[in-house]
């Protein structure tokens, strides 16, 4: 059994989130834990409020996802929840963020000499946040060792879908696409949107 | 100011409800509603528990979202809900479903002698709960007056992004895909999902 732990915060971005947990649940022998800093009821920026558990650690194995979203703006700055992420990142296998979630990463130090991305629109804010990772501008997503980053919003469905290709099979990655009617865009390096807010 | 109900019921399927949500939410001048039958705490079948509140019912010009999942199973054979349901749904100026959330809306009997679509791998189950509606096999999405009913799951996504188009323009539409960096199936008649479980 994989231990998937799904880390909230106020003002997280819905889909961010939402889409990557439709996915990694349908891996078999998972089990998927909401949690936060300090447990409680946390609200999406788009208002619904969750149940979560306070973090206790990353298990054996364990897989963390970091949604991004406008609460990042606020985390980046929060040394406390930066220390106990970058806690978080080390005992992880495998850590997947999706837009912004990779500038709170960063802010960590755990992406420095990787190459890594983020959401387009606030790329240059992203970069801002630690000039020492290996941005990448154009990429839908970007494999660097146990850590995945994704583009904004939706391209953390296609991110998930190429983690679960490595994890347990493009099989297993094609099938869930299917059973979810979902048009995966599969070639990590495609991105249209990068292109709307070049420098 | 529209109020958006999004409908929760037990085990509903995450991303029917939180695609939707994502792009919905980003419309200006909205206030979306967080409901279900009785409120409380509701989970989906992915393991996390939203607080709603108890539908006290739809406002003027409201908008319903029905999402599906496996506990549209139970609630077809729900002769309380379905009721309550049909209601809410005469009071909606618009009602948007995903996946199997069409079978609740079609066990209302709303949707008789109208064009409407389901999941595709549920299809066969979902044209049993009831005949009189006119099944679309190959769809994305259908707009049958003011009802939306999408395909399966990611579908939604889609089929809101068209709603939008139809309510506040296409310019809006595309605006918020950027935003969210998502590639818009904007072709409602395109369904290469359909021909996977063709009888």
């Amino acid at each position: 059994m994989t231990d998937i732990y799904c880390l909230l915060f106020e003002d997280y971005e819905t889909l961010d989130l939402m889409g990557p947990v439709e996915f990694l649940h349908r891996l078999p022998q998972v089990k998927l834990h909401y949690v936060s800093q300090h447990g409680g009821q946390i609200s999406s920026r788009q208002g619904f409020c969750v149940a979560t558990e306070k973090m206790g650690g990353i298990g054996a194995g364990g897989i963390l996802v970091v949604p991004g979203g406008q609460g990042t703006r606020r985390l980046v700055a929060d040394a406390a929840f930066i220390h106990a992420l970058g806690g978080w990142a080390d005992a992880a296998d495998i850590c997947l963020s999706i837009c912004t979630g990779s500038a709170l990463l960063a802010a960590t130090g755990r992406l420095d000499g990787l190459a890594a991305t983020s959401n387009k629109k606030a790329f240059e804010w992203v970069r801002g946040v630690n000039g020492k990772v290996d941005w990448q501008r154009v990429a839908r997503w970007v494999k660097s060792g146990k850590f995945y980053t994704s583009s904004g919003v939706s391209a953390g469905m296609d991110m998930t879908l190429g983690f679960i290709a490595d994890y347990a099979g493009m099989s297993a990655a094609e099938q869930i696409a299917r059973d979810t009617e979902y048009r995966w865009n599969a070639d990590c390096s495609a991105d249209e949107f990068s292109g709307l807010y070049r420098v």
